[in-house]
């Protein structure tokens, strides 16, 4: 029997703003990487996303992230990996109280935006990352890009990495993403992406960019719930991966 | 053999900005109020100042607040009952990420600044404090002034609350503090101070700010390290008492 | 010929969360509320709304708040009458430059949200509100409500107020805004509310919420883009407005 | 007669948290970089330190930043140069809102930190600081490093720049700061440095790190009190120069 994961992040609200339908992506989705207050999400939204994501059977992951709220997250801040790990530690341990008060617990981490693509490369933040999570004890999963310096990282320090692929996102014929500033870069049609994550489930290749056939380690897929028509994609990889017999499930 | 417990508030630093004399304090009190980023500390301060805790062997507790850098939570906030459970939830769970990664542990909560003296009387935000410390977990002691609205809700609530005098203040025939805008509000001699509190632990009174005697229920003495003197006096507090023959030690 | 001003908040975006139909907002109000980045707004949407109010030949105002991102200015905060002052005029040298960058000028102030009520009571805040103004310079008009604390503080200030009804409020037979705890305290019916609003500007009177006739003193009236279908009333009542042969004019 | 202005960072204090000795510092100095709320500052401290540097005849300047008040403007933060320019002239507004108030104007604008080491060599960000200054109007120089790409973005733009040096660093025999990780970097007799900046004015020359003499360009000398001993050394630096005969006077 086939298991996947789906994540996707969620609880990207902030005070009176709100963003993406996360009531439909916790339907789609097996695992919820929720904001925790630094790049997007405050206390009360972390408390309501913790509530529901129990409500739907959803794993709660601990979507950390550069202290940023005005940039969300997705600009590179030139910290300390001191800074860095004491800052990750503060979300993770702020994300587990608002999980244990709505009845569940923090199961993994995932790194979000520029976070997540410096330590593709960056030592020493990738370095505080693992730090952290391995200060916060239990040695939760990292949701990391397969072939990153924090995967090697988090290796070293004997925490397990799970490695994703992005649903609607083009791939080279080396297996990385085509940059968003080529053509392909973006997959807007669900059935075609629904396709190509039932074949990656099935046998672990893609159609690259190129046309040529690319082999992907993945034992979660990321859909996104935050443009329009995200969420629908969701939904519909979802079902599309259930009719086709694989069962969507949380790696945790 | 008489116990009490020195309780004082520490890691009230933020990046680059120090305030209070950590080090002093931490050698003088059994109890630190250690600042959880939302008036006062950052992830990098709340990790120091739980290892320098840890490392003296003193307690720690959540010096939980309203969210208000700008104003050191002296400030009232008309915040939802939500939001503050939400709030200091939020703000428990950072600082118990900190102190187990220092090898220590939050064991008890205590109000910071505007908090502190609104849930004197404000039913909604005490209510509000009781339930983030119930969903917490573990049922960890309160701090207060005692005679509090918050007192009563905790007690309510099957929370323990610990009541506290304060060593450097005057106080009323009836045992309350003796308002800062009258005189003999604040005590400025630490010999003066350490035979109050000596006289307080052995027979639960003190000389009020009418010469009368009034009586005072304390489990606990707040003693300060931020302003000129205060460690100092703190030093002396914690020499006086012990030289008495009194243990000092957390309630926790 | 009959004159009103139309007024709205715009540029409550803030970095990746964006609020309101800004665009078709600033197509129908003479008067925009922008906010100055302490309840909402950064630099940025600043400098993009101010372009687009100014593009669109609309008068720019200083929407003015209290320092509270995450509850968007929306909870009394009980800060000193100085730091109040001090966080107004902050907040309007930030907005003049940034409209000065646009090609345009901050030609009024509206104080927001729980400012906004608290000054219709408050005598500190709304006296620090006037001073802060009275320090800019230039003695820019306070769009305030009528009979409030603040109003008389502005004018004992020589400062010119102008007052403001609610397009989609009803009101009181005494003139007061009818509770939102109450039937009748939202209209939602745009055709009723622009022949309110036409009558108000023809005659100065609306029809309370008990049937009777009340007189409101207005020189400005107050339209929404936050809600559903609110920017589209806005449309509405400006149409309704012209065809009635009212000129829709700033009063700055 | 030979004229040297003196510049030092001031209205580094936030809330409840105070840094360095400004009262001291503007009695040295003839120019005020003063903190915008961005990395320090906030608008009472600003009105403050606006009404302080007034009262002494000492010439304000916008000491604009990153938006990074936890890491004080001393990370670099990769924020587009849209947002740059954007938070710069938010920066630039706000303070003059509180000069004017405080009965002066600002004069000038210096990086601080990051961004002023930044813009030594990344273009977009040396052009966004250039943007800003031209978007306020006025055309106020810019203190800048000499040689550095902001100030040739500054040239072009028709900006002028005022280089500065530094009293208590020491030189390259290039004529660059020798680095903080090497002996030399800082000098701490006041009285040797003093010397070496009389030197300066007199002219234009230092004793590098190696003995040799170098020619430093520089129309403002920067002094600093935020560390034990440098108000101090500010103090003699200023009284050296006026008995050397040197004027201390403001470039703007």
């Amino acid at each position: 029997m086939t298991v996947m994961d789906l994540n996707s992040d969620v609880g990207e609200s902030f005070g009176s703003w709100s963003m993406g339908d996360d009531a439909a992506i916790l339907r789609s989705v097996s695992s919820a990487n929720v904001a925790c207050g630094f790049h997007a999400g405050d206390p009360s939204v972390m408390a309501q996303t913790c509530r529901a994501a129990a409500a739907a059977g959803v794993t709660v992951g601990a979507h950390v992230a550069y202290r940023d709220l005005a940039g969300f997250g997705r600009r590179f801040l030139d910290c300390s990996p001191t800074e860095l790990a004491d800052d990750v530690l503060y979300q993770m341990g702020a994300l587990e109280a608002m999980a244990r008060g709505a009845g569940t617990t923090v199961r993994y981490v995932k790194p979000h935006g520029a976070l997540y693509n410096t330590i593709v490369h960056h030592e020493a933040h990738a370095q505080a990352v693992v730090d952290a999570v391995k200060a916060f004890g239990g040695d939760l999963p990292l949701l990391l890009l397969p072939g990153s310096v924090a995967a090697r990282r988090a290796e070293r320090a004997e925490l397990r990495t799970v490695t994703e692929a992005f649903a609607d996102r083009g791939y080279t014929p080396e297996g990385r993403l085509v940059s968003r500033r080529e053509p392909g870069a973006v997959l807007h049609d669900a059935a075609q992406v629904t396709e190509r994550m039932i074949r990656l489930c099935e046998d672990g290749t893609l159609t690259a960019v190129d046309g040529s056939t690319v082999r992907i380690r993945a034992e979660s897929i990321c859909v996104h719930g935050d443009t329009p028509g995200s969420a629908a994609m969701a939904t519909e990889v979802r079902a599309g991966l259930e009719a086709a017999g694989i069962t969507v499930r949380s790696f945790a």
